[in-house]
């Protein structure tokens, strides 16, 4: 019987945004709060994101891959814009801005997807380049191929590449 | 009876980029003539593709919202590209040659987006944090939330994010 | 009879950065590997990865034309890095990294594309704007309006836009 069945959302979060982060968690919040099924697919530079900013593990690393992790964001907060300075808007007035708002952060809104049981999958290949580990990220991730991704993908309602 | 149900087109407008802007309208555009029903919601820097040119309100806004708005593009035209200089090519020769080929320019296709009744929406979150009323945008936008948007998207045949 | 119906993926491959070409191309690789029909629809800078390094045909162009032709990349492996330095990762580490764990380059993505028989459609308008030809692309690439995509792409089963 597939009466009833639930509406699915798929983002394939690729780019290491704050700003695009902060969109791809507004859209997974809100689906949740309307009953609707989310999957967040973090590849690329989008892994980021889920780095723990208090867990760094550079034993048994190359050189490339030490300098790769120290150089690159950890975690939500430390993500830059997707334009360095649009318009002369920079990172540090769009935050006061919304704290002007008393809208929440970035990272509230990760806390919110994770409270709400937004599935987190994480790219295999991606963390295999980069020279990342699945002990180095937020515990919800699942490390799954780009097949895994392409069969939730597929069977989704909607799909946005973020 | 569900015979013959038009097919519908979402597009969910983040960046303010003049060529992604472009993108986006070309596809609203094609879609209205196949006879699809579109839907383009602006978020973000996506918004300032729908200012109006000629209405800036400064009144009883905070010196930070002041600064965004005369900081940030008014309309289509003012859009930046999304490379600043890609691989050497800057907005002004872009458009140079899409004048040699007599393309329509980016505010030609918005008037076309109007004038076929392409559903506008324009995302309350966004216009509250950086300080925006519906007053200074064109008159079609309809202000909503994010659900509002998920809604749509989940029911139409096809959603990107641009 | 409609059992059995095949799956299908669109891509909308309108960026021209390395990074999220590659993105794109393990999709298409990974989808053909699972029996779903790929199309891929170039458009803008997205076309620069469909350039055949070795052909460039500059007669009978404009300045401008001769100018961007030789300004902008030519074929997969001169595409740049979607931020041209994001947090200090530029081009050449990525690919030292990615070339220390053995993962295949995105000339190998795009052959391996091609073997498989993902559809190439390249924007006509675009090229149109840019003054490229189809003869300076790889072979397979058929040259349409956002029409045709736009039908490709409603009657898939998931479209993104990279």
């Amino acid at each position: 019987m597939e009466q009833e069945q639930k509406q699915s959302l798929n983002l394939l979060m690729f780019s290491g945004d704050y700003d695009k982060a902060l969109a791809g968690l507004i859209l997974a919040n809100s689906a949740k709060e309307m009953d609707v099924d989310v999957t967040m697919f973090f590849s690329f530079w989008g892994l980021f994101l889920l780095r723990d900013p208090d867990k760094m593990d550079l034993e048994g690393k190359s050189a490339y891959e030490k300098m790769f992790e120290m150089m690159t964001p950890r975690g939500p907060e430390a993500l830059p814009l997707s334009h360095m300075n649009y318009g002369g808007v920079g990172k540090s007035m769009l935050l006061e801005m919304m704290e002007a708002k008393d809208a929440p952060m970035l990272e509230d809104f990760l806390k919110g997807a994770r409270k709400k049981k937004v599935k987190f999958y994480g790219c295999k290949l991606s963390l295999d380049i980069m020279g990342l580990t699945k002990d180095e990220l937020i515990p919800e991730v699942e490390i799954v191929d780009a097949q895994t991704y392409l069969k939730d993908a597929l069977s989704s309602n909607m799909q946005l590449f973020i």
